[in-house]
């Protein structure tokens, strides 16, 4: 898995309820928030360290369970898989008329459903 | 959750890695391979309130990370909703014709494998 932020986000929502309140929490603030150290450490009474520590024990949980359980992976294929699936569609869509049309377009709603839902 | 032995294999398949390896063993024997606590014990040379322990603290932890996660939840919801989308898929490809339809197997095809893969 590369470092993205998409990543660091992606861990949180599958894995950040298996973390401490403060994991989750500096977690959060670091990586979706975007607030430095600092200002962690400002906002909550404690060191930068004692910010960077949480922060990387919570990443270092939420990876290791990834390693084991591959859920995120898992999910990654099947979100691939819909999003190749949806260019067929519209292709479809785009030949089809009356009937099929229609079920071209509430079919083609569900895929857009499940992709954004994740 | 309901207690089907469907519900036992899937929280395996999701989070089994996370366990010990007795109790992910024990839990698979019980739950997928249908053997007797008995017979586990006796295959182990441990005593069969050994074995119930082990099985029994693999379904606690399991069942104490899906209830965080959500993620078998969420990953039924998605099933079902590929269900769904098969359903209509099917009727679309039905009334279709050409290349239309080919597109129409392409997708039955991409479904069915996400619906089988999981």
């Amino acid at each position: 898995m590369n470092e993205s932020r998409f990543d660091k986000s992606m861990l949180l929502d599958f894995y950040g309820e298996l973390l401490t309140d403060k994991q989750r929490e500096y977690y959060d603030l670091h990586y979706n928030e975007d607030l430095s150290l600092a200002e962690i450490a400002e906002q909550n009474g404690i060191t930068r360290q004692g910010a960077w520590d949480n922060i990387r024990r919570a990443e270092s949980v939420m990876k290791d369970i990834e390693e084991k359980t591959g859920l995120i992976r898992r999910f990654s294929e099947t979100q691939a898989a819909l999003g190749g699936l949806k260019s067929r569609l519209a292709r479809l869509r785009e030949i089809s008329t009356g009937e099929a049309a229609e079920l071209a377009d509430g079919i083609m709603l569900e895929v857009e459903a499940l992709i954004s839902r994740g």
